[in-house]
């Protein structure tokens, strides 16, 4: 996807501060303290909901299991809703990511609730899925409903959409920091939007604190033993690294060849129809709930005590199939579920403390299979503590160069603006 | 300075893992490991030896104030060294970033111990100065050795030269991610140089490891009290990161002022000399030792006590009239002082903690001089924790906007890029 000039609008004034438009700086915080409350607290209030739903679905799953006999006729109705009314907004993340480098329509408001039901539903009846999708959907969608409102013009616009990003991302989480800069990084492998820093940042407060303000709580991990660096756990560090990151691109290949797979079945609504039966096979054969839903009790007990070396290979082919089918929700619980369980298992070989090994992976593996690597290293600091952040940086940087160029984001600007850095190779751009 | 553009190298593999190219990368990780451990080891190794003389420095003048007297003669020393010696390596950090943007010749080795030595004699006879410059500079003119020992083609150099800043900044103030992000975030304003963040982070930490494996310690900071995050003190926040980034541009402005009117002297050793006799007259006039060298007692007491207004007032004056006139060493450290006396000073007007105010303004002044907000926000968790990121991201990104386009690198490239990207607005550059 090449990336497109943008032309110019009122925002560059936050861009930096110019002397000569000191005064227009001024008259335009306003408008823009405005939209960044509007957008962080709508869409942090829209992420409290969501979690305290989905909390409500994933008790509700696991003390009626049965439920899980339904997950091919829940999948025929997420189906046949994106077929009836979501046409336009079935590419989700993609699509944000998509009108960001080359705008053409404003997004239409039926992706947030479409997807806030897709996910509920997924989860109800057992799939195996995130949550991030859906809380950045919603921030997407929200945002955007004020260009329409408002009449914005470009520039502004894609400032907004980033916004309503990275105020889902970190509303969904509890990570204003990696919330902020996932926005700014997502879009363009290798590349970070300076232009929009402060905007990203203050939505991203904003709503992690509107959600918070809820009442709602956020998951609390903690790595207990954090040896000092040495030399050799400098080398495990980056020998984990190098496994997280080949485990981040089996993911995203194994799901765009799901995908692709199911993509040769004509009528969309059938799709997760038969996706749902061979979950339910593959769940009724596993015999427990551990690998499906967000599977955070599974993330937990990674921490503290080594896992199968099976576990992260099941939960990614679960989500894989999961998302691929067409079921909704996010990539990047799973995610946080396959590096953790992959972490935990490796402590039998790798000679590092098991939560320790379990943290590194939870962030790595999506550092590489999101291509966001400073936004992994940020979420990695926010949960995790800044004690563990040498380990945790040198991971997520590890997996972000061997995970190769298929992220879980197929419209990530790569194609065309890879082979320019490749053949220029501007360091300075 | 305008950026043009890079021919490629073999680093490029490091750039991303594509398949076609897994043998060439493997073949060239033992090439790389060897510069990663020759450069991180060398260079922490010499961060080490200057903190240990640099503490001597200080602490000999602290017993022996009657030296401040031969600060002048001190100065002529430094200036007719750099005139007979130094001329190709006046510049310091500048040299470095223009040699990244537009390369012309291997920084000659002298660079290192005319700096090392400047440092250690402004220090000594009562210069207002820092260190991050002189361990940037011997960092890179250690690491351009290799260029010319290895014959290295103009990518590799590029790399080696980053690393050797990164690893520079890492050692001296003992925070690895920082000093990583520093060497690729310094060069272009409003960029990040993705390309290298692996190679910059494994000899920032091996050159941390290397200076920490000598026993040389850092000085140790903390916020005492953090309050939650709300919508008044998120105002009050952005209130204090507006003020930062007027002292910063204030520095800046400053210190180039005072360069300019000292370039009117036409024999460069006689500038230290005229300049150093002004210093000794204000200190002698101050009558107190507070506002030479690094200022570390003082940066520590801003932390727990209200520092009084004239306070960084003047450290912002002694640093610009002792480094505009040719003495040598770093910015950083002042730029900390100024930030932590101002910050503790604001605590009188806003009503947030003592310490806590310190801490934004240490980070957050040199985030704004600096143009490098990414590294000071790293800088800012490494140093104080978790606990108070979000009030450190806000103000570092906020005085990073409202610092203006002179920043204390005048080599930034920042002119013609910066017109570029007003005219054009790439986000998603």
């Amino acid at each position: 996807m090449p990336v497109k000039n943008l032309t110019e609008g009122p925002l560059l004034s936050f861009n930096r501060f110019k002397k000569q438009d000191f005064i227009s700086i001024l008259m335009n915080i306003p408008k823009w303290v405005f939209f960044f409350t509007l957008i962080g607290a709508t869409v942090g209030s829209a992420s409290a909901l969501f979690l305290a739903t989905l909390n409500w679905a994933t008790d509700f799953r696991e003390s009626h299991l049965w439920m899980i006999a339904f997950l091919p006729l829940a999948g025929l109705a997420i189906g046949f809703s994106y077929h009836y009314w979501g046409k336009d907004v079935v590419k989700g993340n993609n699509l944000l990511i998509e009108e960001l480098q080359s705008p053409k329509q404003v997004i239409p408001f039926v992706m947030a609730p479409l997807i806030f039901a897709g996910t509920i539903i997924t989860h109800l009846f057992g799939g195996s899925a995130g949550r991030e999708g859906t809380a950045v959907q919603i921030g997407g969608a929200f945002a955007d409903q004020l260009t329409k409102i408002f009449k914005l013009q470009a520039a502004d616009r894609k400032i907004i959409l980033i916004c309503g990003i990275s105020a889902g991302f970190a509303s969904v989480f509890g990570t204003p920091l990696a919330g902020a800069v996932f926005g700014l990084e997502v879009f363009v492998l290798g590349s970070l939007l300076y232009s929009a820093i402060f905007p990203a940042l203050i939505t991203a407060i904003i709503a992690d604190y509107a959600c918070k303000a809820w009442g709602v709580g956020h998951t609390h991990y903690s790595i207990a033993l954090v040896p000092q660096m040495s030399v050799i756990n400098l080398i495990l560090s980056l020998g984990a690294g190098i496994i997280f990151g080949l485990a981040a691109r089996s993911f995203s290949v194994l799901n765009h060849t799901i995908a692709g797979l199911f993509g040769k079945i004509k009528y969309p609504p059938i799709r997760p129809l038969i996706g749902g039966i061979l979950l339910v096979i593959i769940i009724y054969g596993l015999g427990n709930s551990r690998f499906i839903g967000l599977g955070i009790p599974v993330i937990l007990e990674s921490f503290t005590q080594q896992e199968p070396y099976d576990a992260f290979a099941i939960k990614l082919f679960l989500t894989a199939l999961t998302l691929g089918c067409g079921f909704k929700g996010g990539e990047v619980t799973p995610l946080f579920f396959i590096g953790a369980t992959l972490g935990s298992f490796l402590s039998f070989y790798i000679p590092l403390p098991v939560g320790l090994l379990a943290g590194m992976g939870f962030v790595a593996v999506f550092s590489g299979a999101a291509n966001t690597p400073l936004a992994c290293i940020l979420m990695g600091i926010e949960l995790f503590g800044i004690e563990s952040s040498v380990y945790i940086a040198l991971v997520c940087i590890t997996a972000y160069l061997f995970s190769g160029d298929a992220g879980i984001y197929k419209s990530q600007a790569i194609g065309s603006f890879r082979k320019f850095r490749i053949k220029k190779h501007q360091f300075l751009r």
